[in-house]
């Protein structure tokens, strides 16, 4: 069955879960069209079957009964889990424009931390599944809604919402679209939003970063972590510890971190106290749990310690509880006569909770723009997967492999692509089957050895219950004599 | 027996105290001459006493063997306690330069919570008793230390220390003291370090300020509220909520208070919800307790909430375990998830433990120092009292009756007010006797009506137990019947 047929009967069902959404989800309006879940295969396989079905995006120039024909592919989270929860369906019927909102054809998709905590469950800005997640995108307006007078259709803009951009077609306020400047491109676009606006509120209202400071910049290869080290570099004489594996150094290094520390090798508190004994003005913690505790002790007189996640809680591709519920109970809690008699500051922040605050977000991407245009800032794009491979780049994203921003691409695969793709997934299939077999060869032989074992342990025992009648004999002849 | 000639053998006992108490505090190296205690007096009586041992301070140009009579008037807090607990002495030997040091011949001292606190044993910033109280104070330079090269003997100055600055003489590196500006007072400058730097520093370094913000200043009519509230309007469009008595709104209003609230007779948290829905920017919290938890409810987000003190613990002159207690276990504590869902910063703030901060306070007191030649800001003056009625002007502070600073004065009581000074004490022992005798024949009052009324319980339950035999006899006739 495709996805382009499926009953009417489906399309209500799924219409009417959406009202229990968030009003301002761009996925709730569109009618979704959704395959019954199939046995589970690994997330990139779907993917790319889903696509297969839906090759054929309704043109932007297209007319007639378009309300009708206008279909599009949206990425939609089914459940919480793993990666191959994130399934690529094929949405159906125009979205309806209001006032003051405008329909974006989306390019470029920009991919989040919140997104992988979002598909475990752990993150409660996303509405409930099914949804379309996604918080940022670059795309060209399509179509505007009544009283839009600042934006124009073929307008190239980057979009910035709570959740719902990773689809081809998403309609969003204009307050949450931001014109791209000239020589952008649309990776770019899509990679700037949440980390540049993340990492400037951070450096710059919470943070009051001035010359001559210290910083500590976790991830500093990850996405806020490359926007915050070239945010630093704005302001004169910042020095930068910088945590990443080894391999990625030299590419941190040359973006501005000072002193780059592999933290699978080296106490990064050490390292730091080596070079800075004072401490530090401010430490930017994604991690949250114990590493918190190690980054307000690292605070200098007046220094602020800003956390903005809790990336100890991911840990494997499903939730984790050990991890969730010690990431919990390492929580960092500070009394206020901590914080006085040590002239410190401990904030928090998520774009994800500031979705409301359209003035404070547009002040910043202001800034954030025109240091864009004087060559300061510049998206470092780590890799662009298509909509297909989404699971591929949650991996690649959560085993902290890249080097900057994840992009996804809504151009579709090729078909030489799709077969590459479906070969390469036969064989993690059969690589991940022989892993499970290997480990379930590995099981039986323990529990056979564990067999023998218990075996051995039986017979010693039988052995000491023989001997002992033998030596309660001898103890009485002992005492015989 | 006059303190100027107590035995030898007290001042050596004086001495070797001295070296438990931290290296930087002035009142260290010159001999304490102390009476024997007295039987406890009201503190200005005593005050004056003292005073009157020790009238005449070496003047300051002064030659010959000055080593030996050298000798000036000094506050000393003698123990944890009440008002009383600071007396005038007189201290003899002129204190050593080191190098990088000056001498100051103080002319105003400024009076702060925190000495309200120390008196009580609440602030762990001052060195143990007997030592000199005082973070700030303003006088003419009177000898220079080695290697001084940026002060001379003549210079005005304000001066900003740890403690001990309660004194005529003072010592302290030249890094403590800043030049005063052409034009400003004594007065103005024994009242600026203190209340203009930690406002300074909580508003534009911790707080961010910037126009169109709003925030909320308690105790808007005390030192550090009217500096705050001066320098918010510095900046274009802030909207300043400001708590005091209802009998300090006109001035504070004048200073540039928007919306004065009587936190004596309204809820300050609605009346505030009332003008400004959203909450606030930026809180500033001297209390602490419950109403850390109420700054905190009242932010924005990206607000900010910076504590500052525990003024809750101050109830009544001496240590109120109950108030301490209570403030202590209303104590806000903050788990960074709650900030980050909030994005909202907790910030703690004390300037006693920044003395170490040089170049920070350098800083700060530099712009501090502009604003005040541009006219920007100028400190409100409440009163002046003299070193004998320091017990007077303590209480004034704690009892809230000031609008702006309280400032101490060196300059000796002229013979006719201490005259008067005596008499007003000897009025107010009788009142505290009249009181006293008042309260012990109140509390023989209750005493007497408890017992009558325990006579009374006794007699109605002899009656009941008289009773009941009758009661019994006529239950007993209805059942016969």
């Amino acid at each position: 069955m495709s996805g382009e047929d499926a009953p009417a009967q489906q399309q209500n069902a799924e219409e009417q879960k959406q009202p229990q959404q968030e009003t301002k989800t761009p996925a709730e309006s569109p009618k979704t069209e959704s395959k019954p879940d199939p046995p589970p295969t690994s997330a990139s396989t779907e993917a790319a079957a889903a696509a297969a079905d839906a090759d054929t995006p309704a043109p932007a120039a297209e007319k007639a009964p378009e309300e009708d024909t206008f279909s599009y592919r949206a990425l939609v989270l089914t459940g919480y889990g793993g990666y191959d929860k994130v399934k690529l369906q094929v949405k159906k019927g125009k979205p309806a424009l209001k006032s003051g909102e405008v329909m974006v054809r989306v390019k470029m998709c920009g991919l989040n931390f919140a997104d992988l905590m979002a598909r475990q469950g752990l993150y409660d800005r996303l509405p409930s599944p099914p949804v379309s997640p996604g918080m940022e995108c670059s795309g060209i307006i399509e179509a505007v809604g009544e009283d839009v007078t600042d934006r124009k259709v073929g307008d190239k803009v980057l979009v910035l919402n709570r959740s719902g951009l990773w689809q081809e077609v998403v309609v969003v306020a204009t307050t949450h679209t931001f014109l791209m400047p000239e020589g952008m491109s649309f990776e770019e676009a899509a990679a700037l939003p949440v980390n540049y606006i993340t990492a400037y509120m951070m450096l710059f209202d919470f943070g009051h970063l001035r010359p001559n400071q210290s910083i500590l910049v976790h991830m500093a290869a990850g996405g806020v972590g490359i926007a915050a080290t070239q945010l630093c570099k704005t302001v004169n004489d910042v020095t930068v510890f910088g945590t990443a594996s080894a391999s990625k150094h030299e590419v941190i290094s040359q973006g501005g971190v000072t002193h780059p520390i592999d933290y699978r090798t080296r106490d990064y508190v050490e390292e730091i106290r080596k070079i800075s004994p004072k401490g530090l003005d401010i430490v930017l913690d994604p991690l949250g749990g114990s590493d918190t505790h190690k980054g307000y002790n690292l605070l200098k007189p007046m220094g602020k310690l800003i956390s903005y996640g809790a990336a100890n809680m991911l840990a494997g591709q499903k939730k984790n509880l050990f991890a969730v519920a010690k990431t919990w109970y390492q929580q960092f809690s500070v009394h206020t006569l901590s914080l006085i008699q040590g002239n410190r500051s401990v904030c928090g922040f998520h774009l994800g909770y500031l979705d409301s605050e359209s003035e404070l977000i547009a002040q910043a991407m202001a800034v954030i723009m025109d240091l864009y245009k004087q060559g300061k800032i510049k998206p470092r794009i780590d890799s662009t997967y298509h909509l297909e491979q989404v699971g591929d780049a949650m991996r690649r994203m959560q085993e902290r492999h890249n080097i900057g921003k994840i992009i996804l691409t809504t151009e579709p695969m090729k078909e030489e692509e799709k077969k590459e793709e479906a070969k390469k997934d036969e064989e993690k299939k059969k690589d991940d089957k022989k892993k499970d077999d290997k480990k379930k060869e590995d099981k039986k032989k323990d529990e056979a050895k564990k067999e023998e074992k218990k075996e051995e342990k039986k017979k010693e025992e039988t052995k000491k219950d023989d001997k002992k009648p033998e030596e309660k004999k001898e103890e009485a002849k002992k005492e015989e004599n």
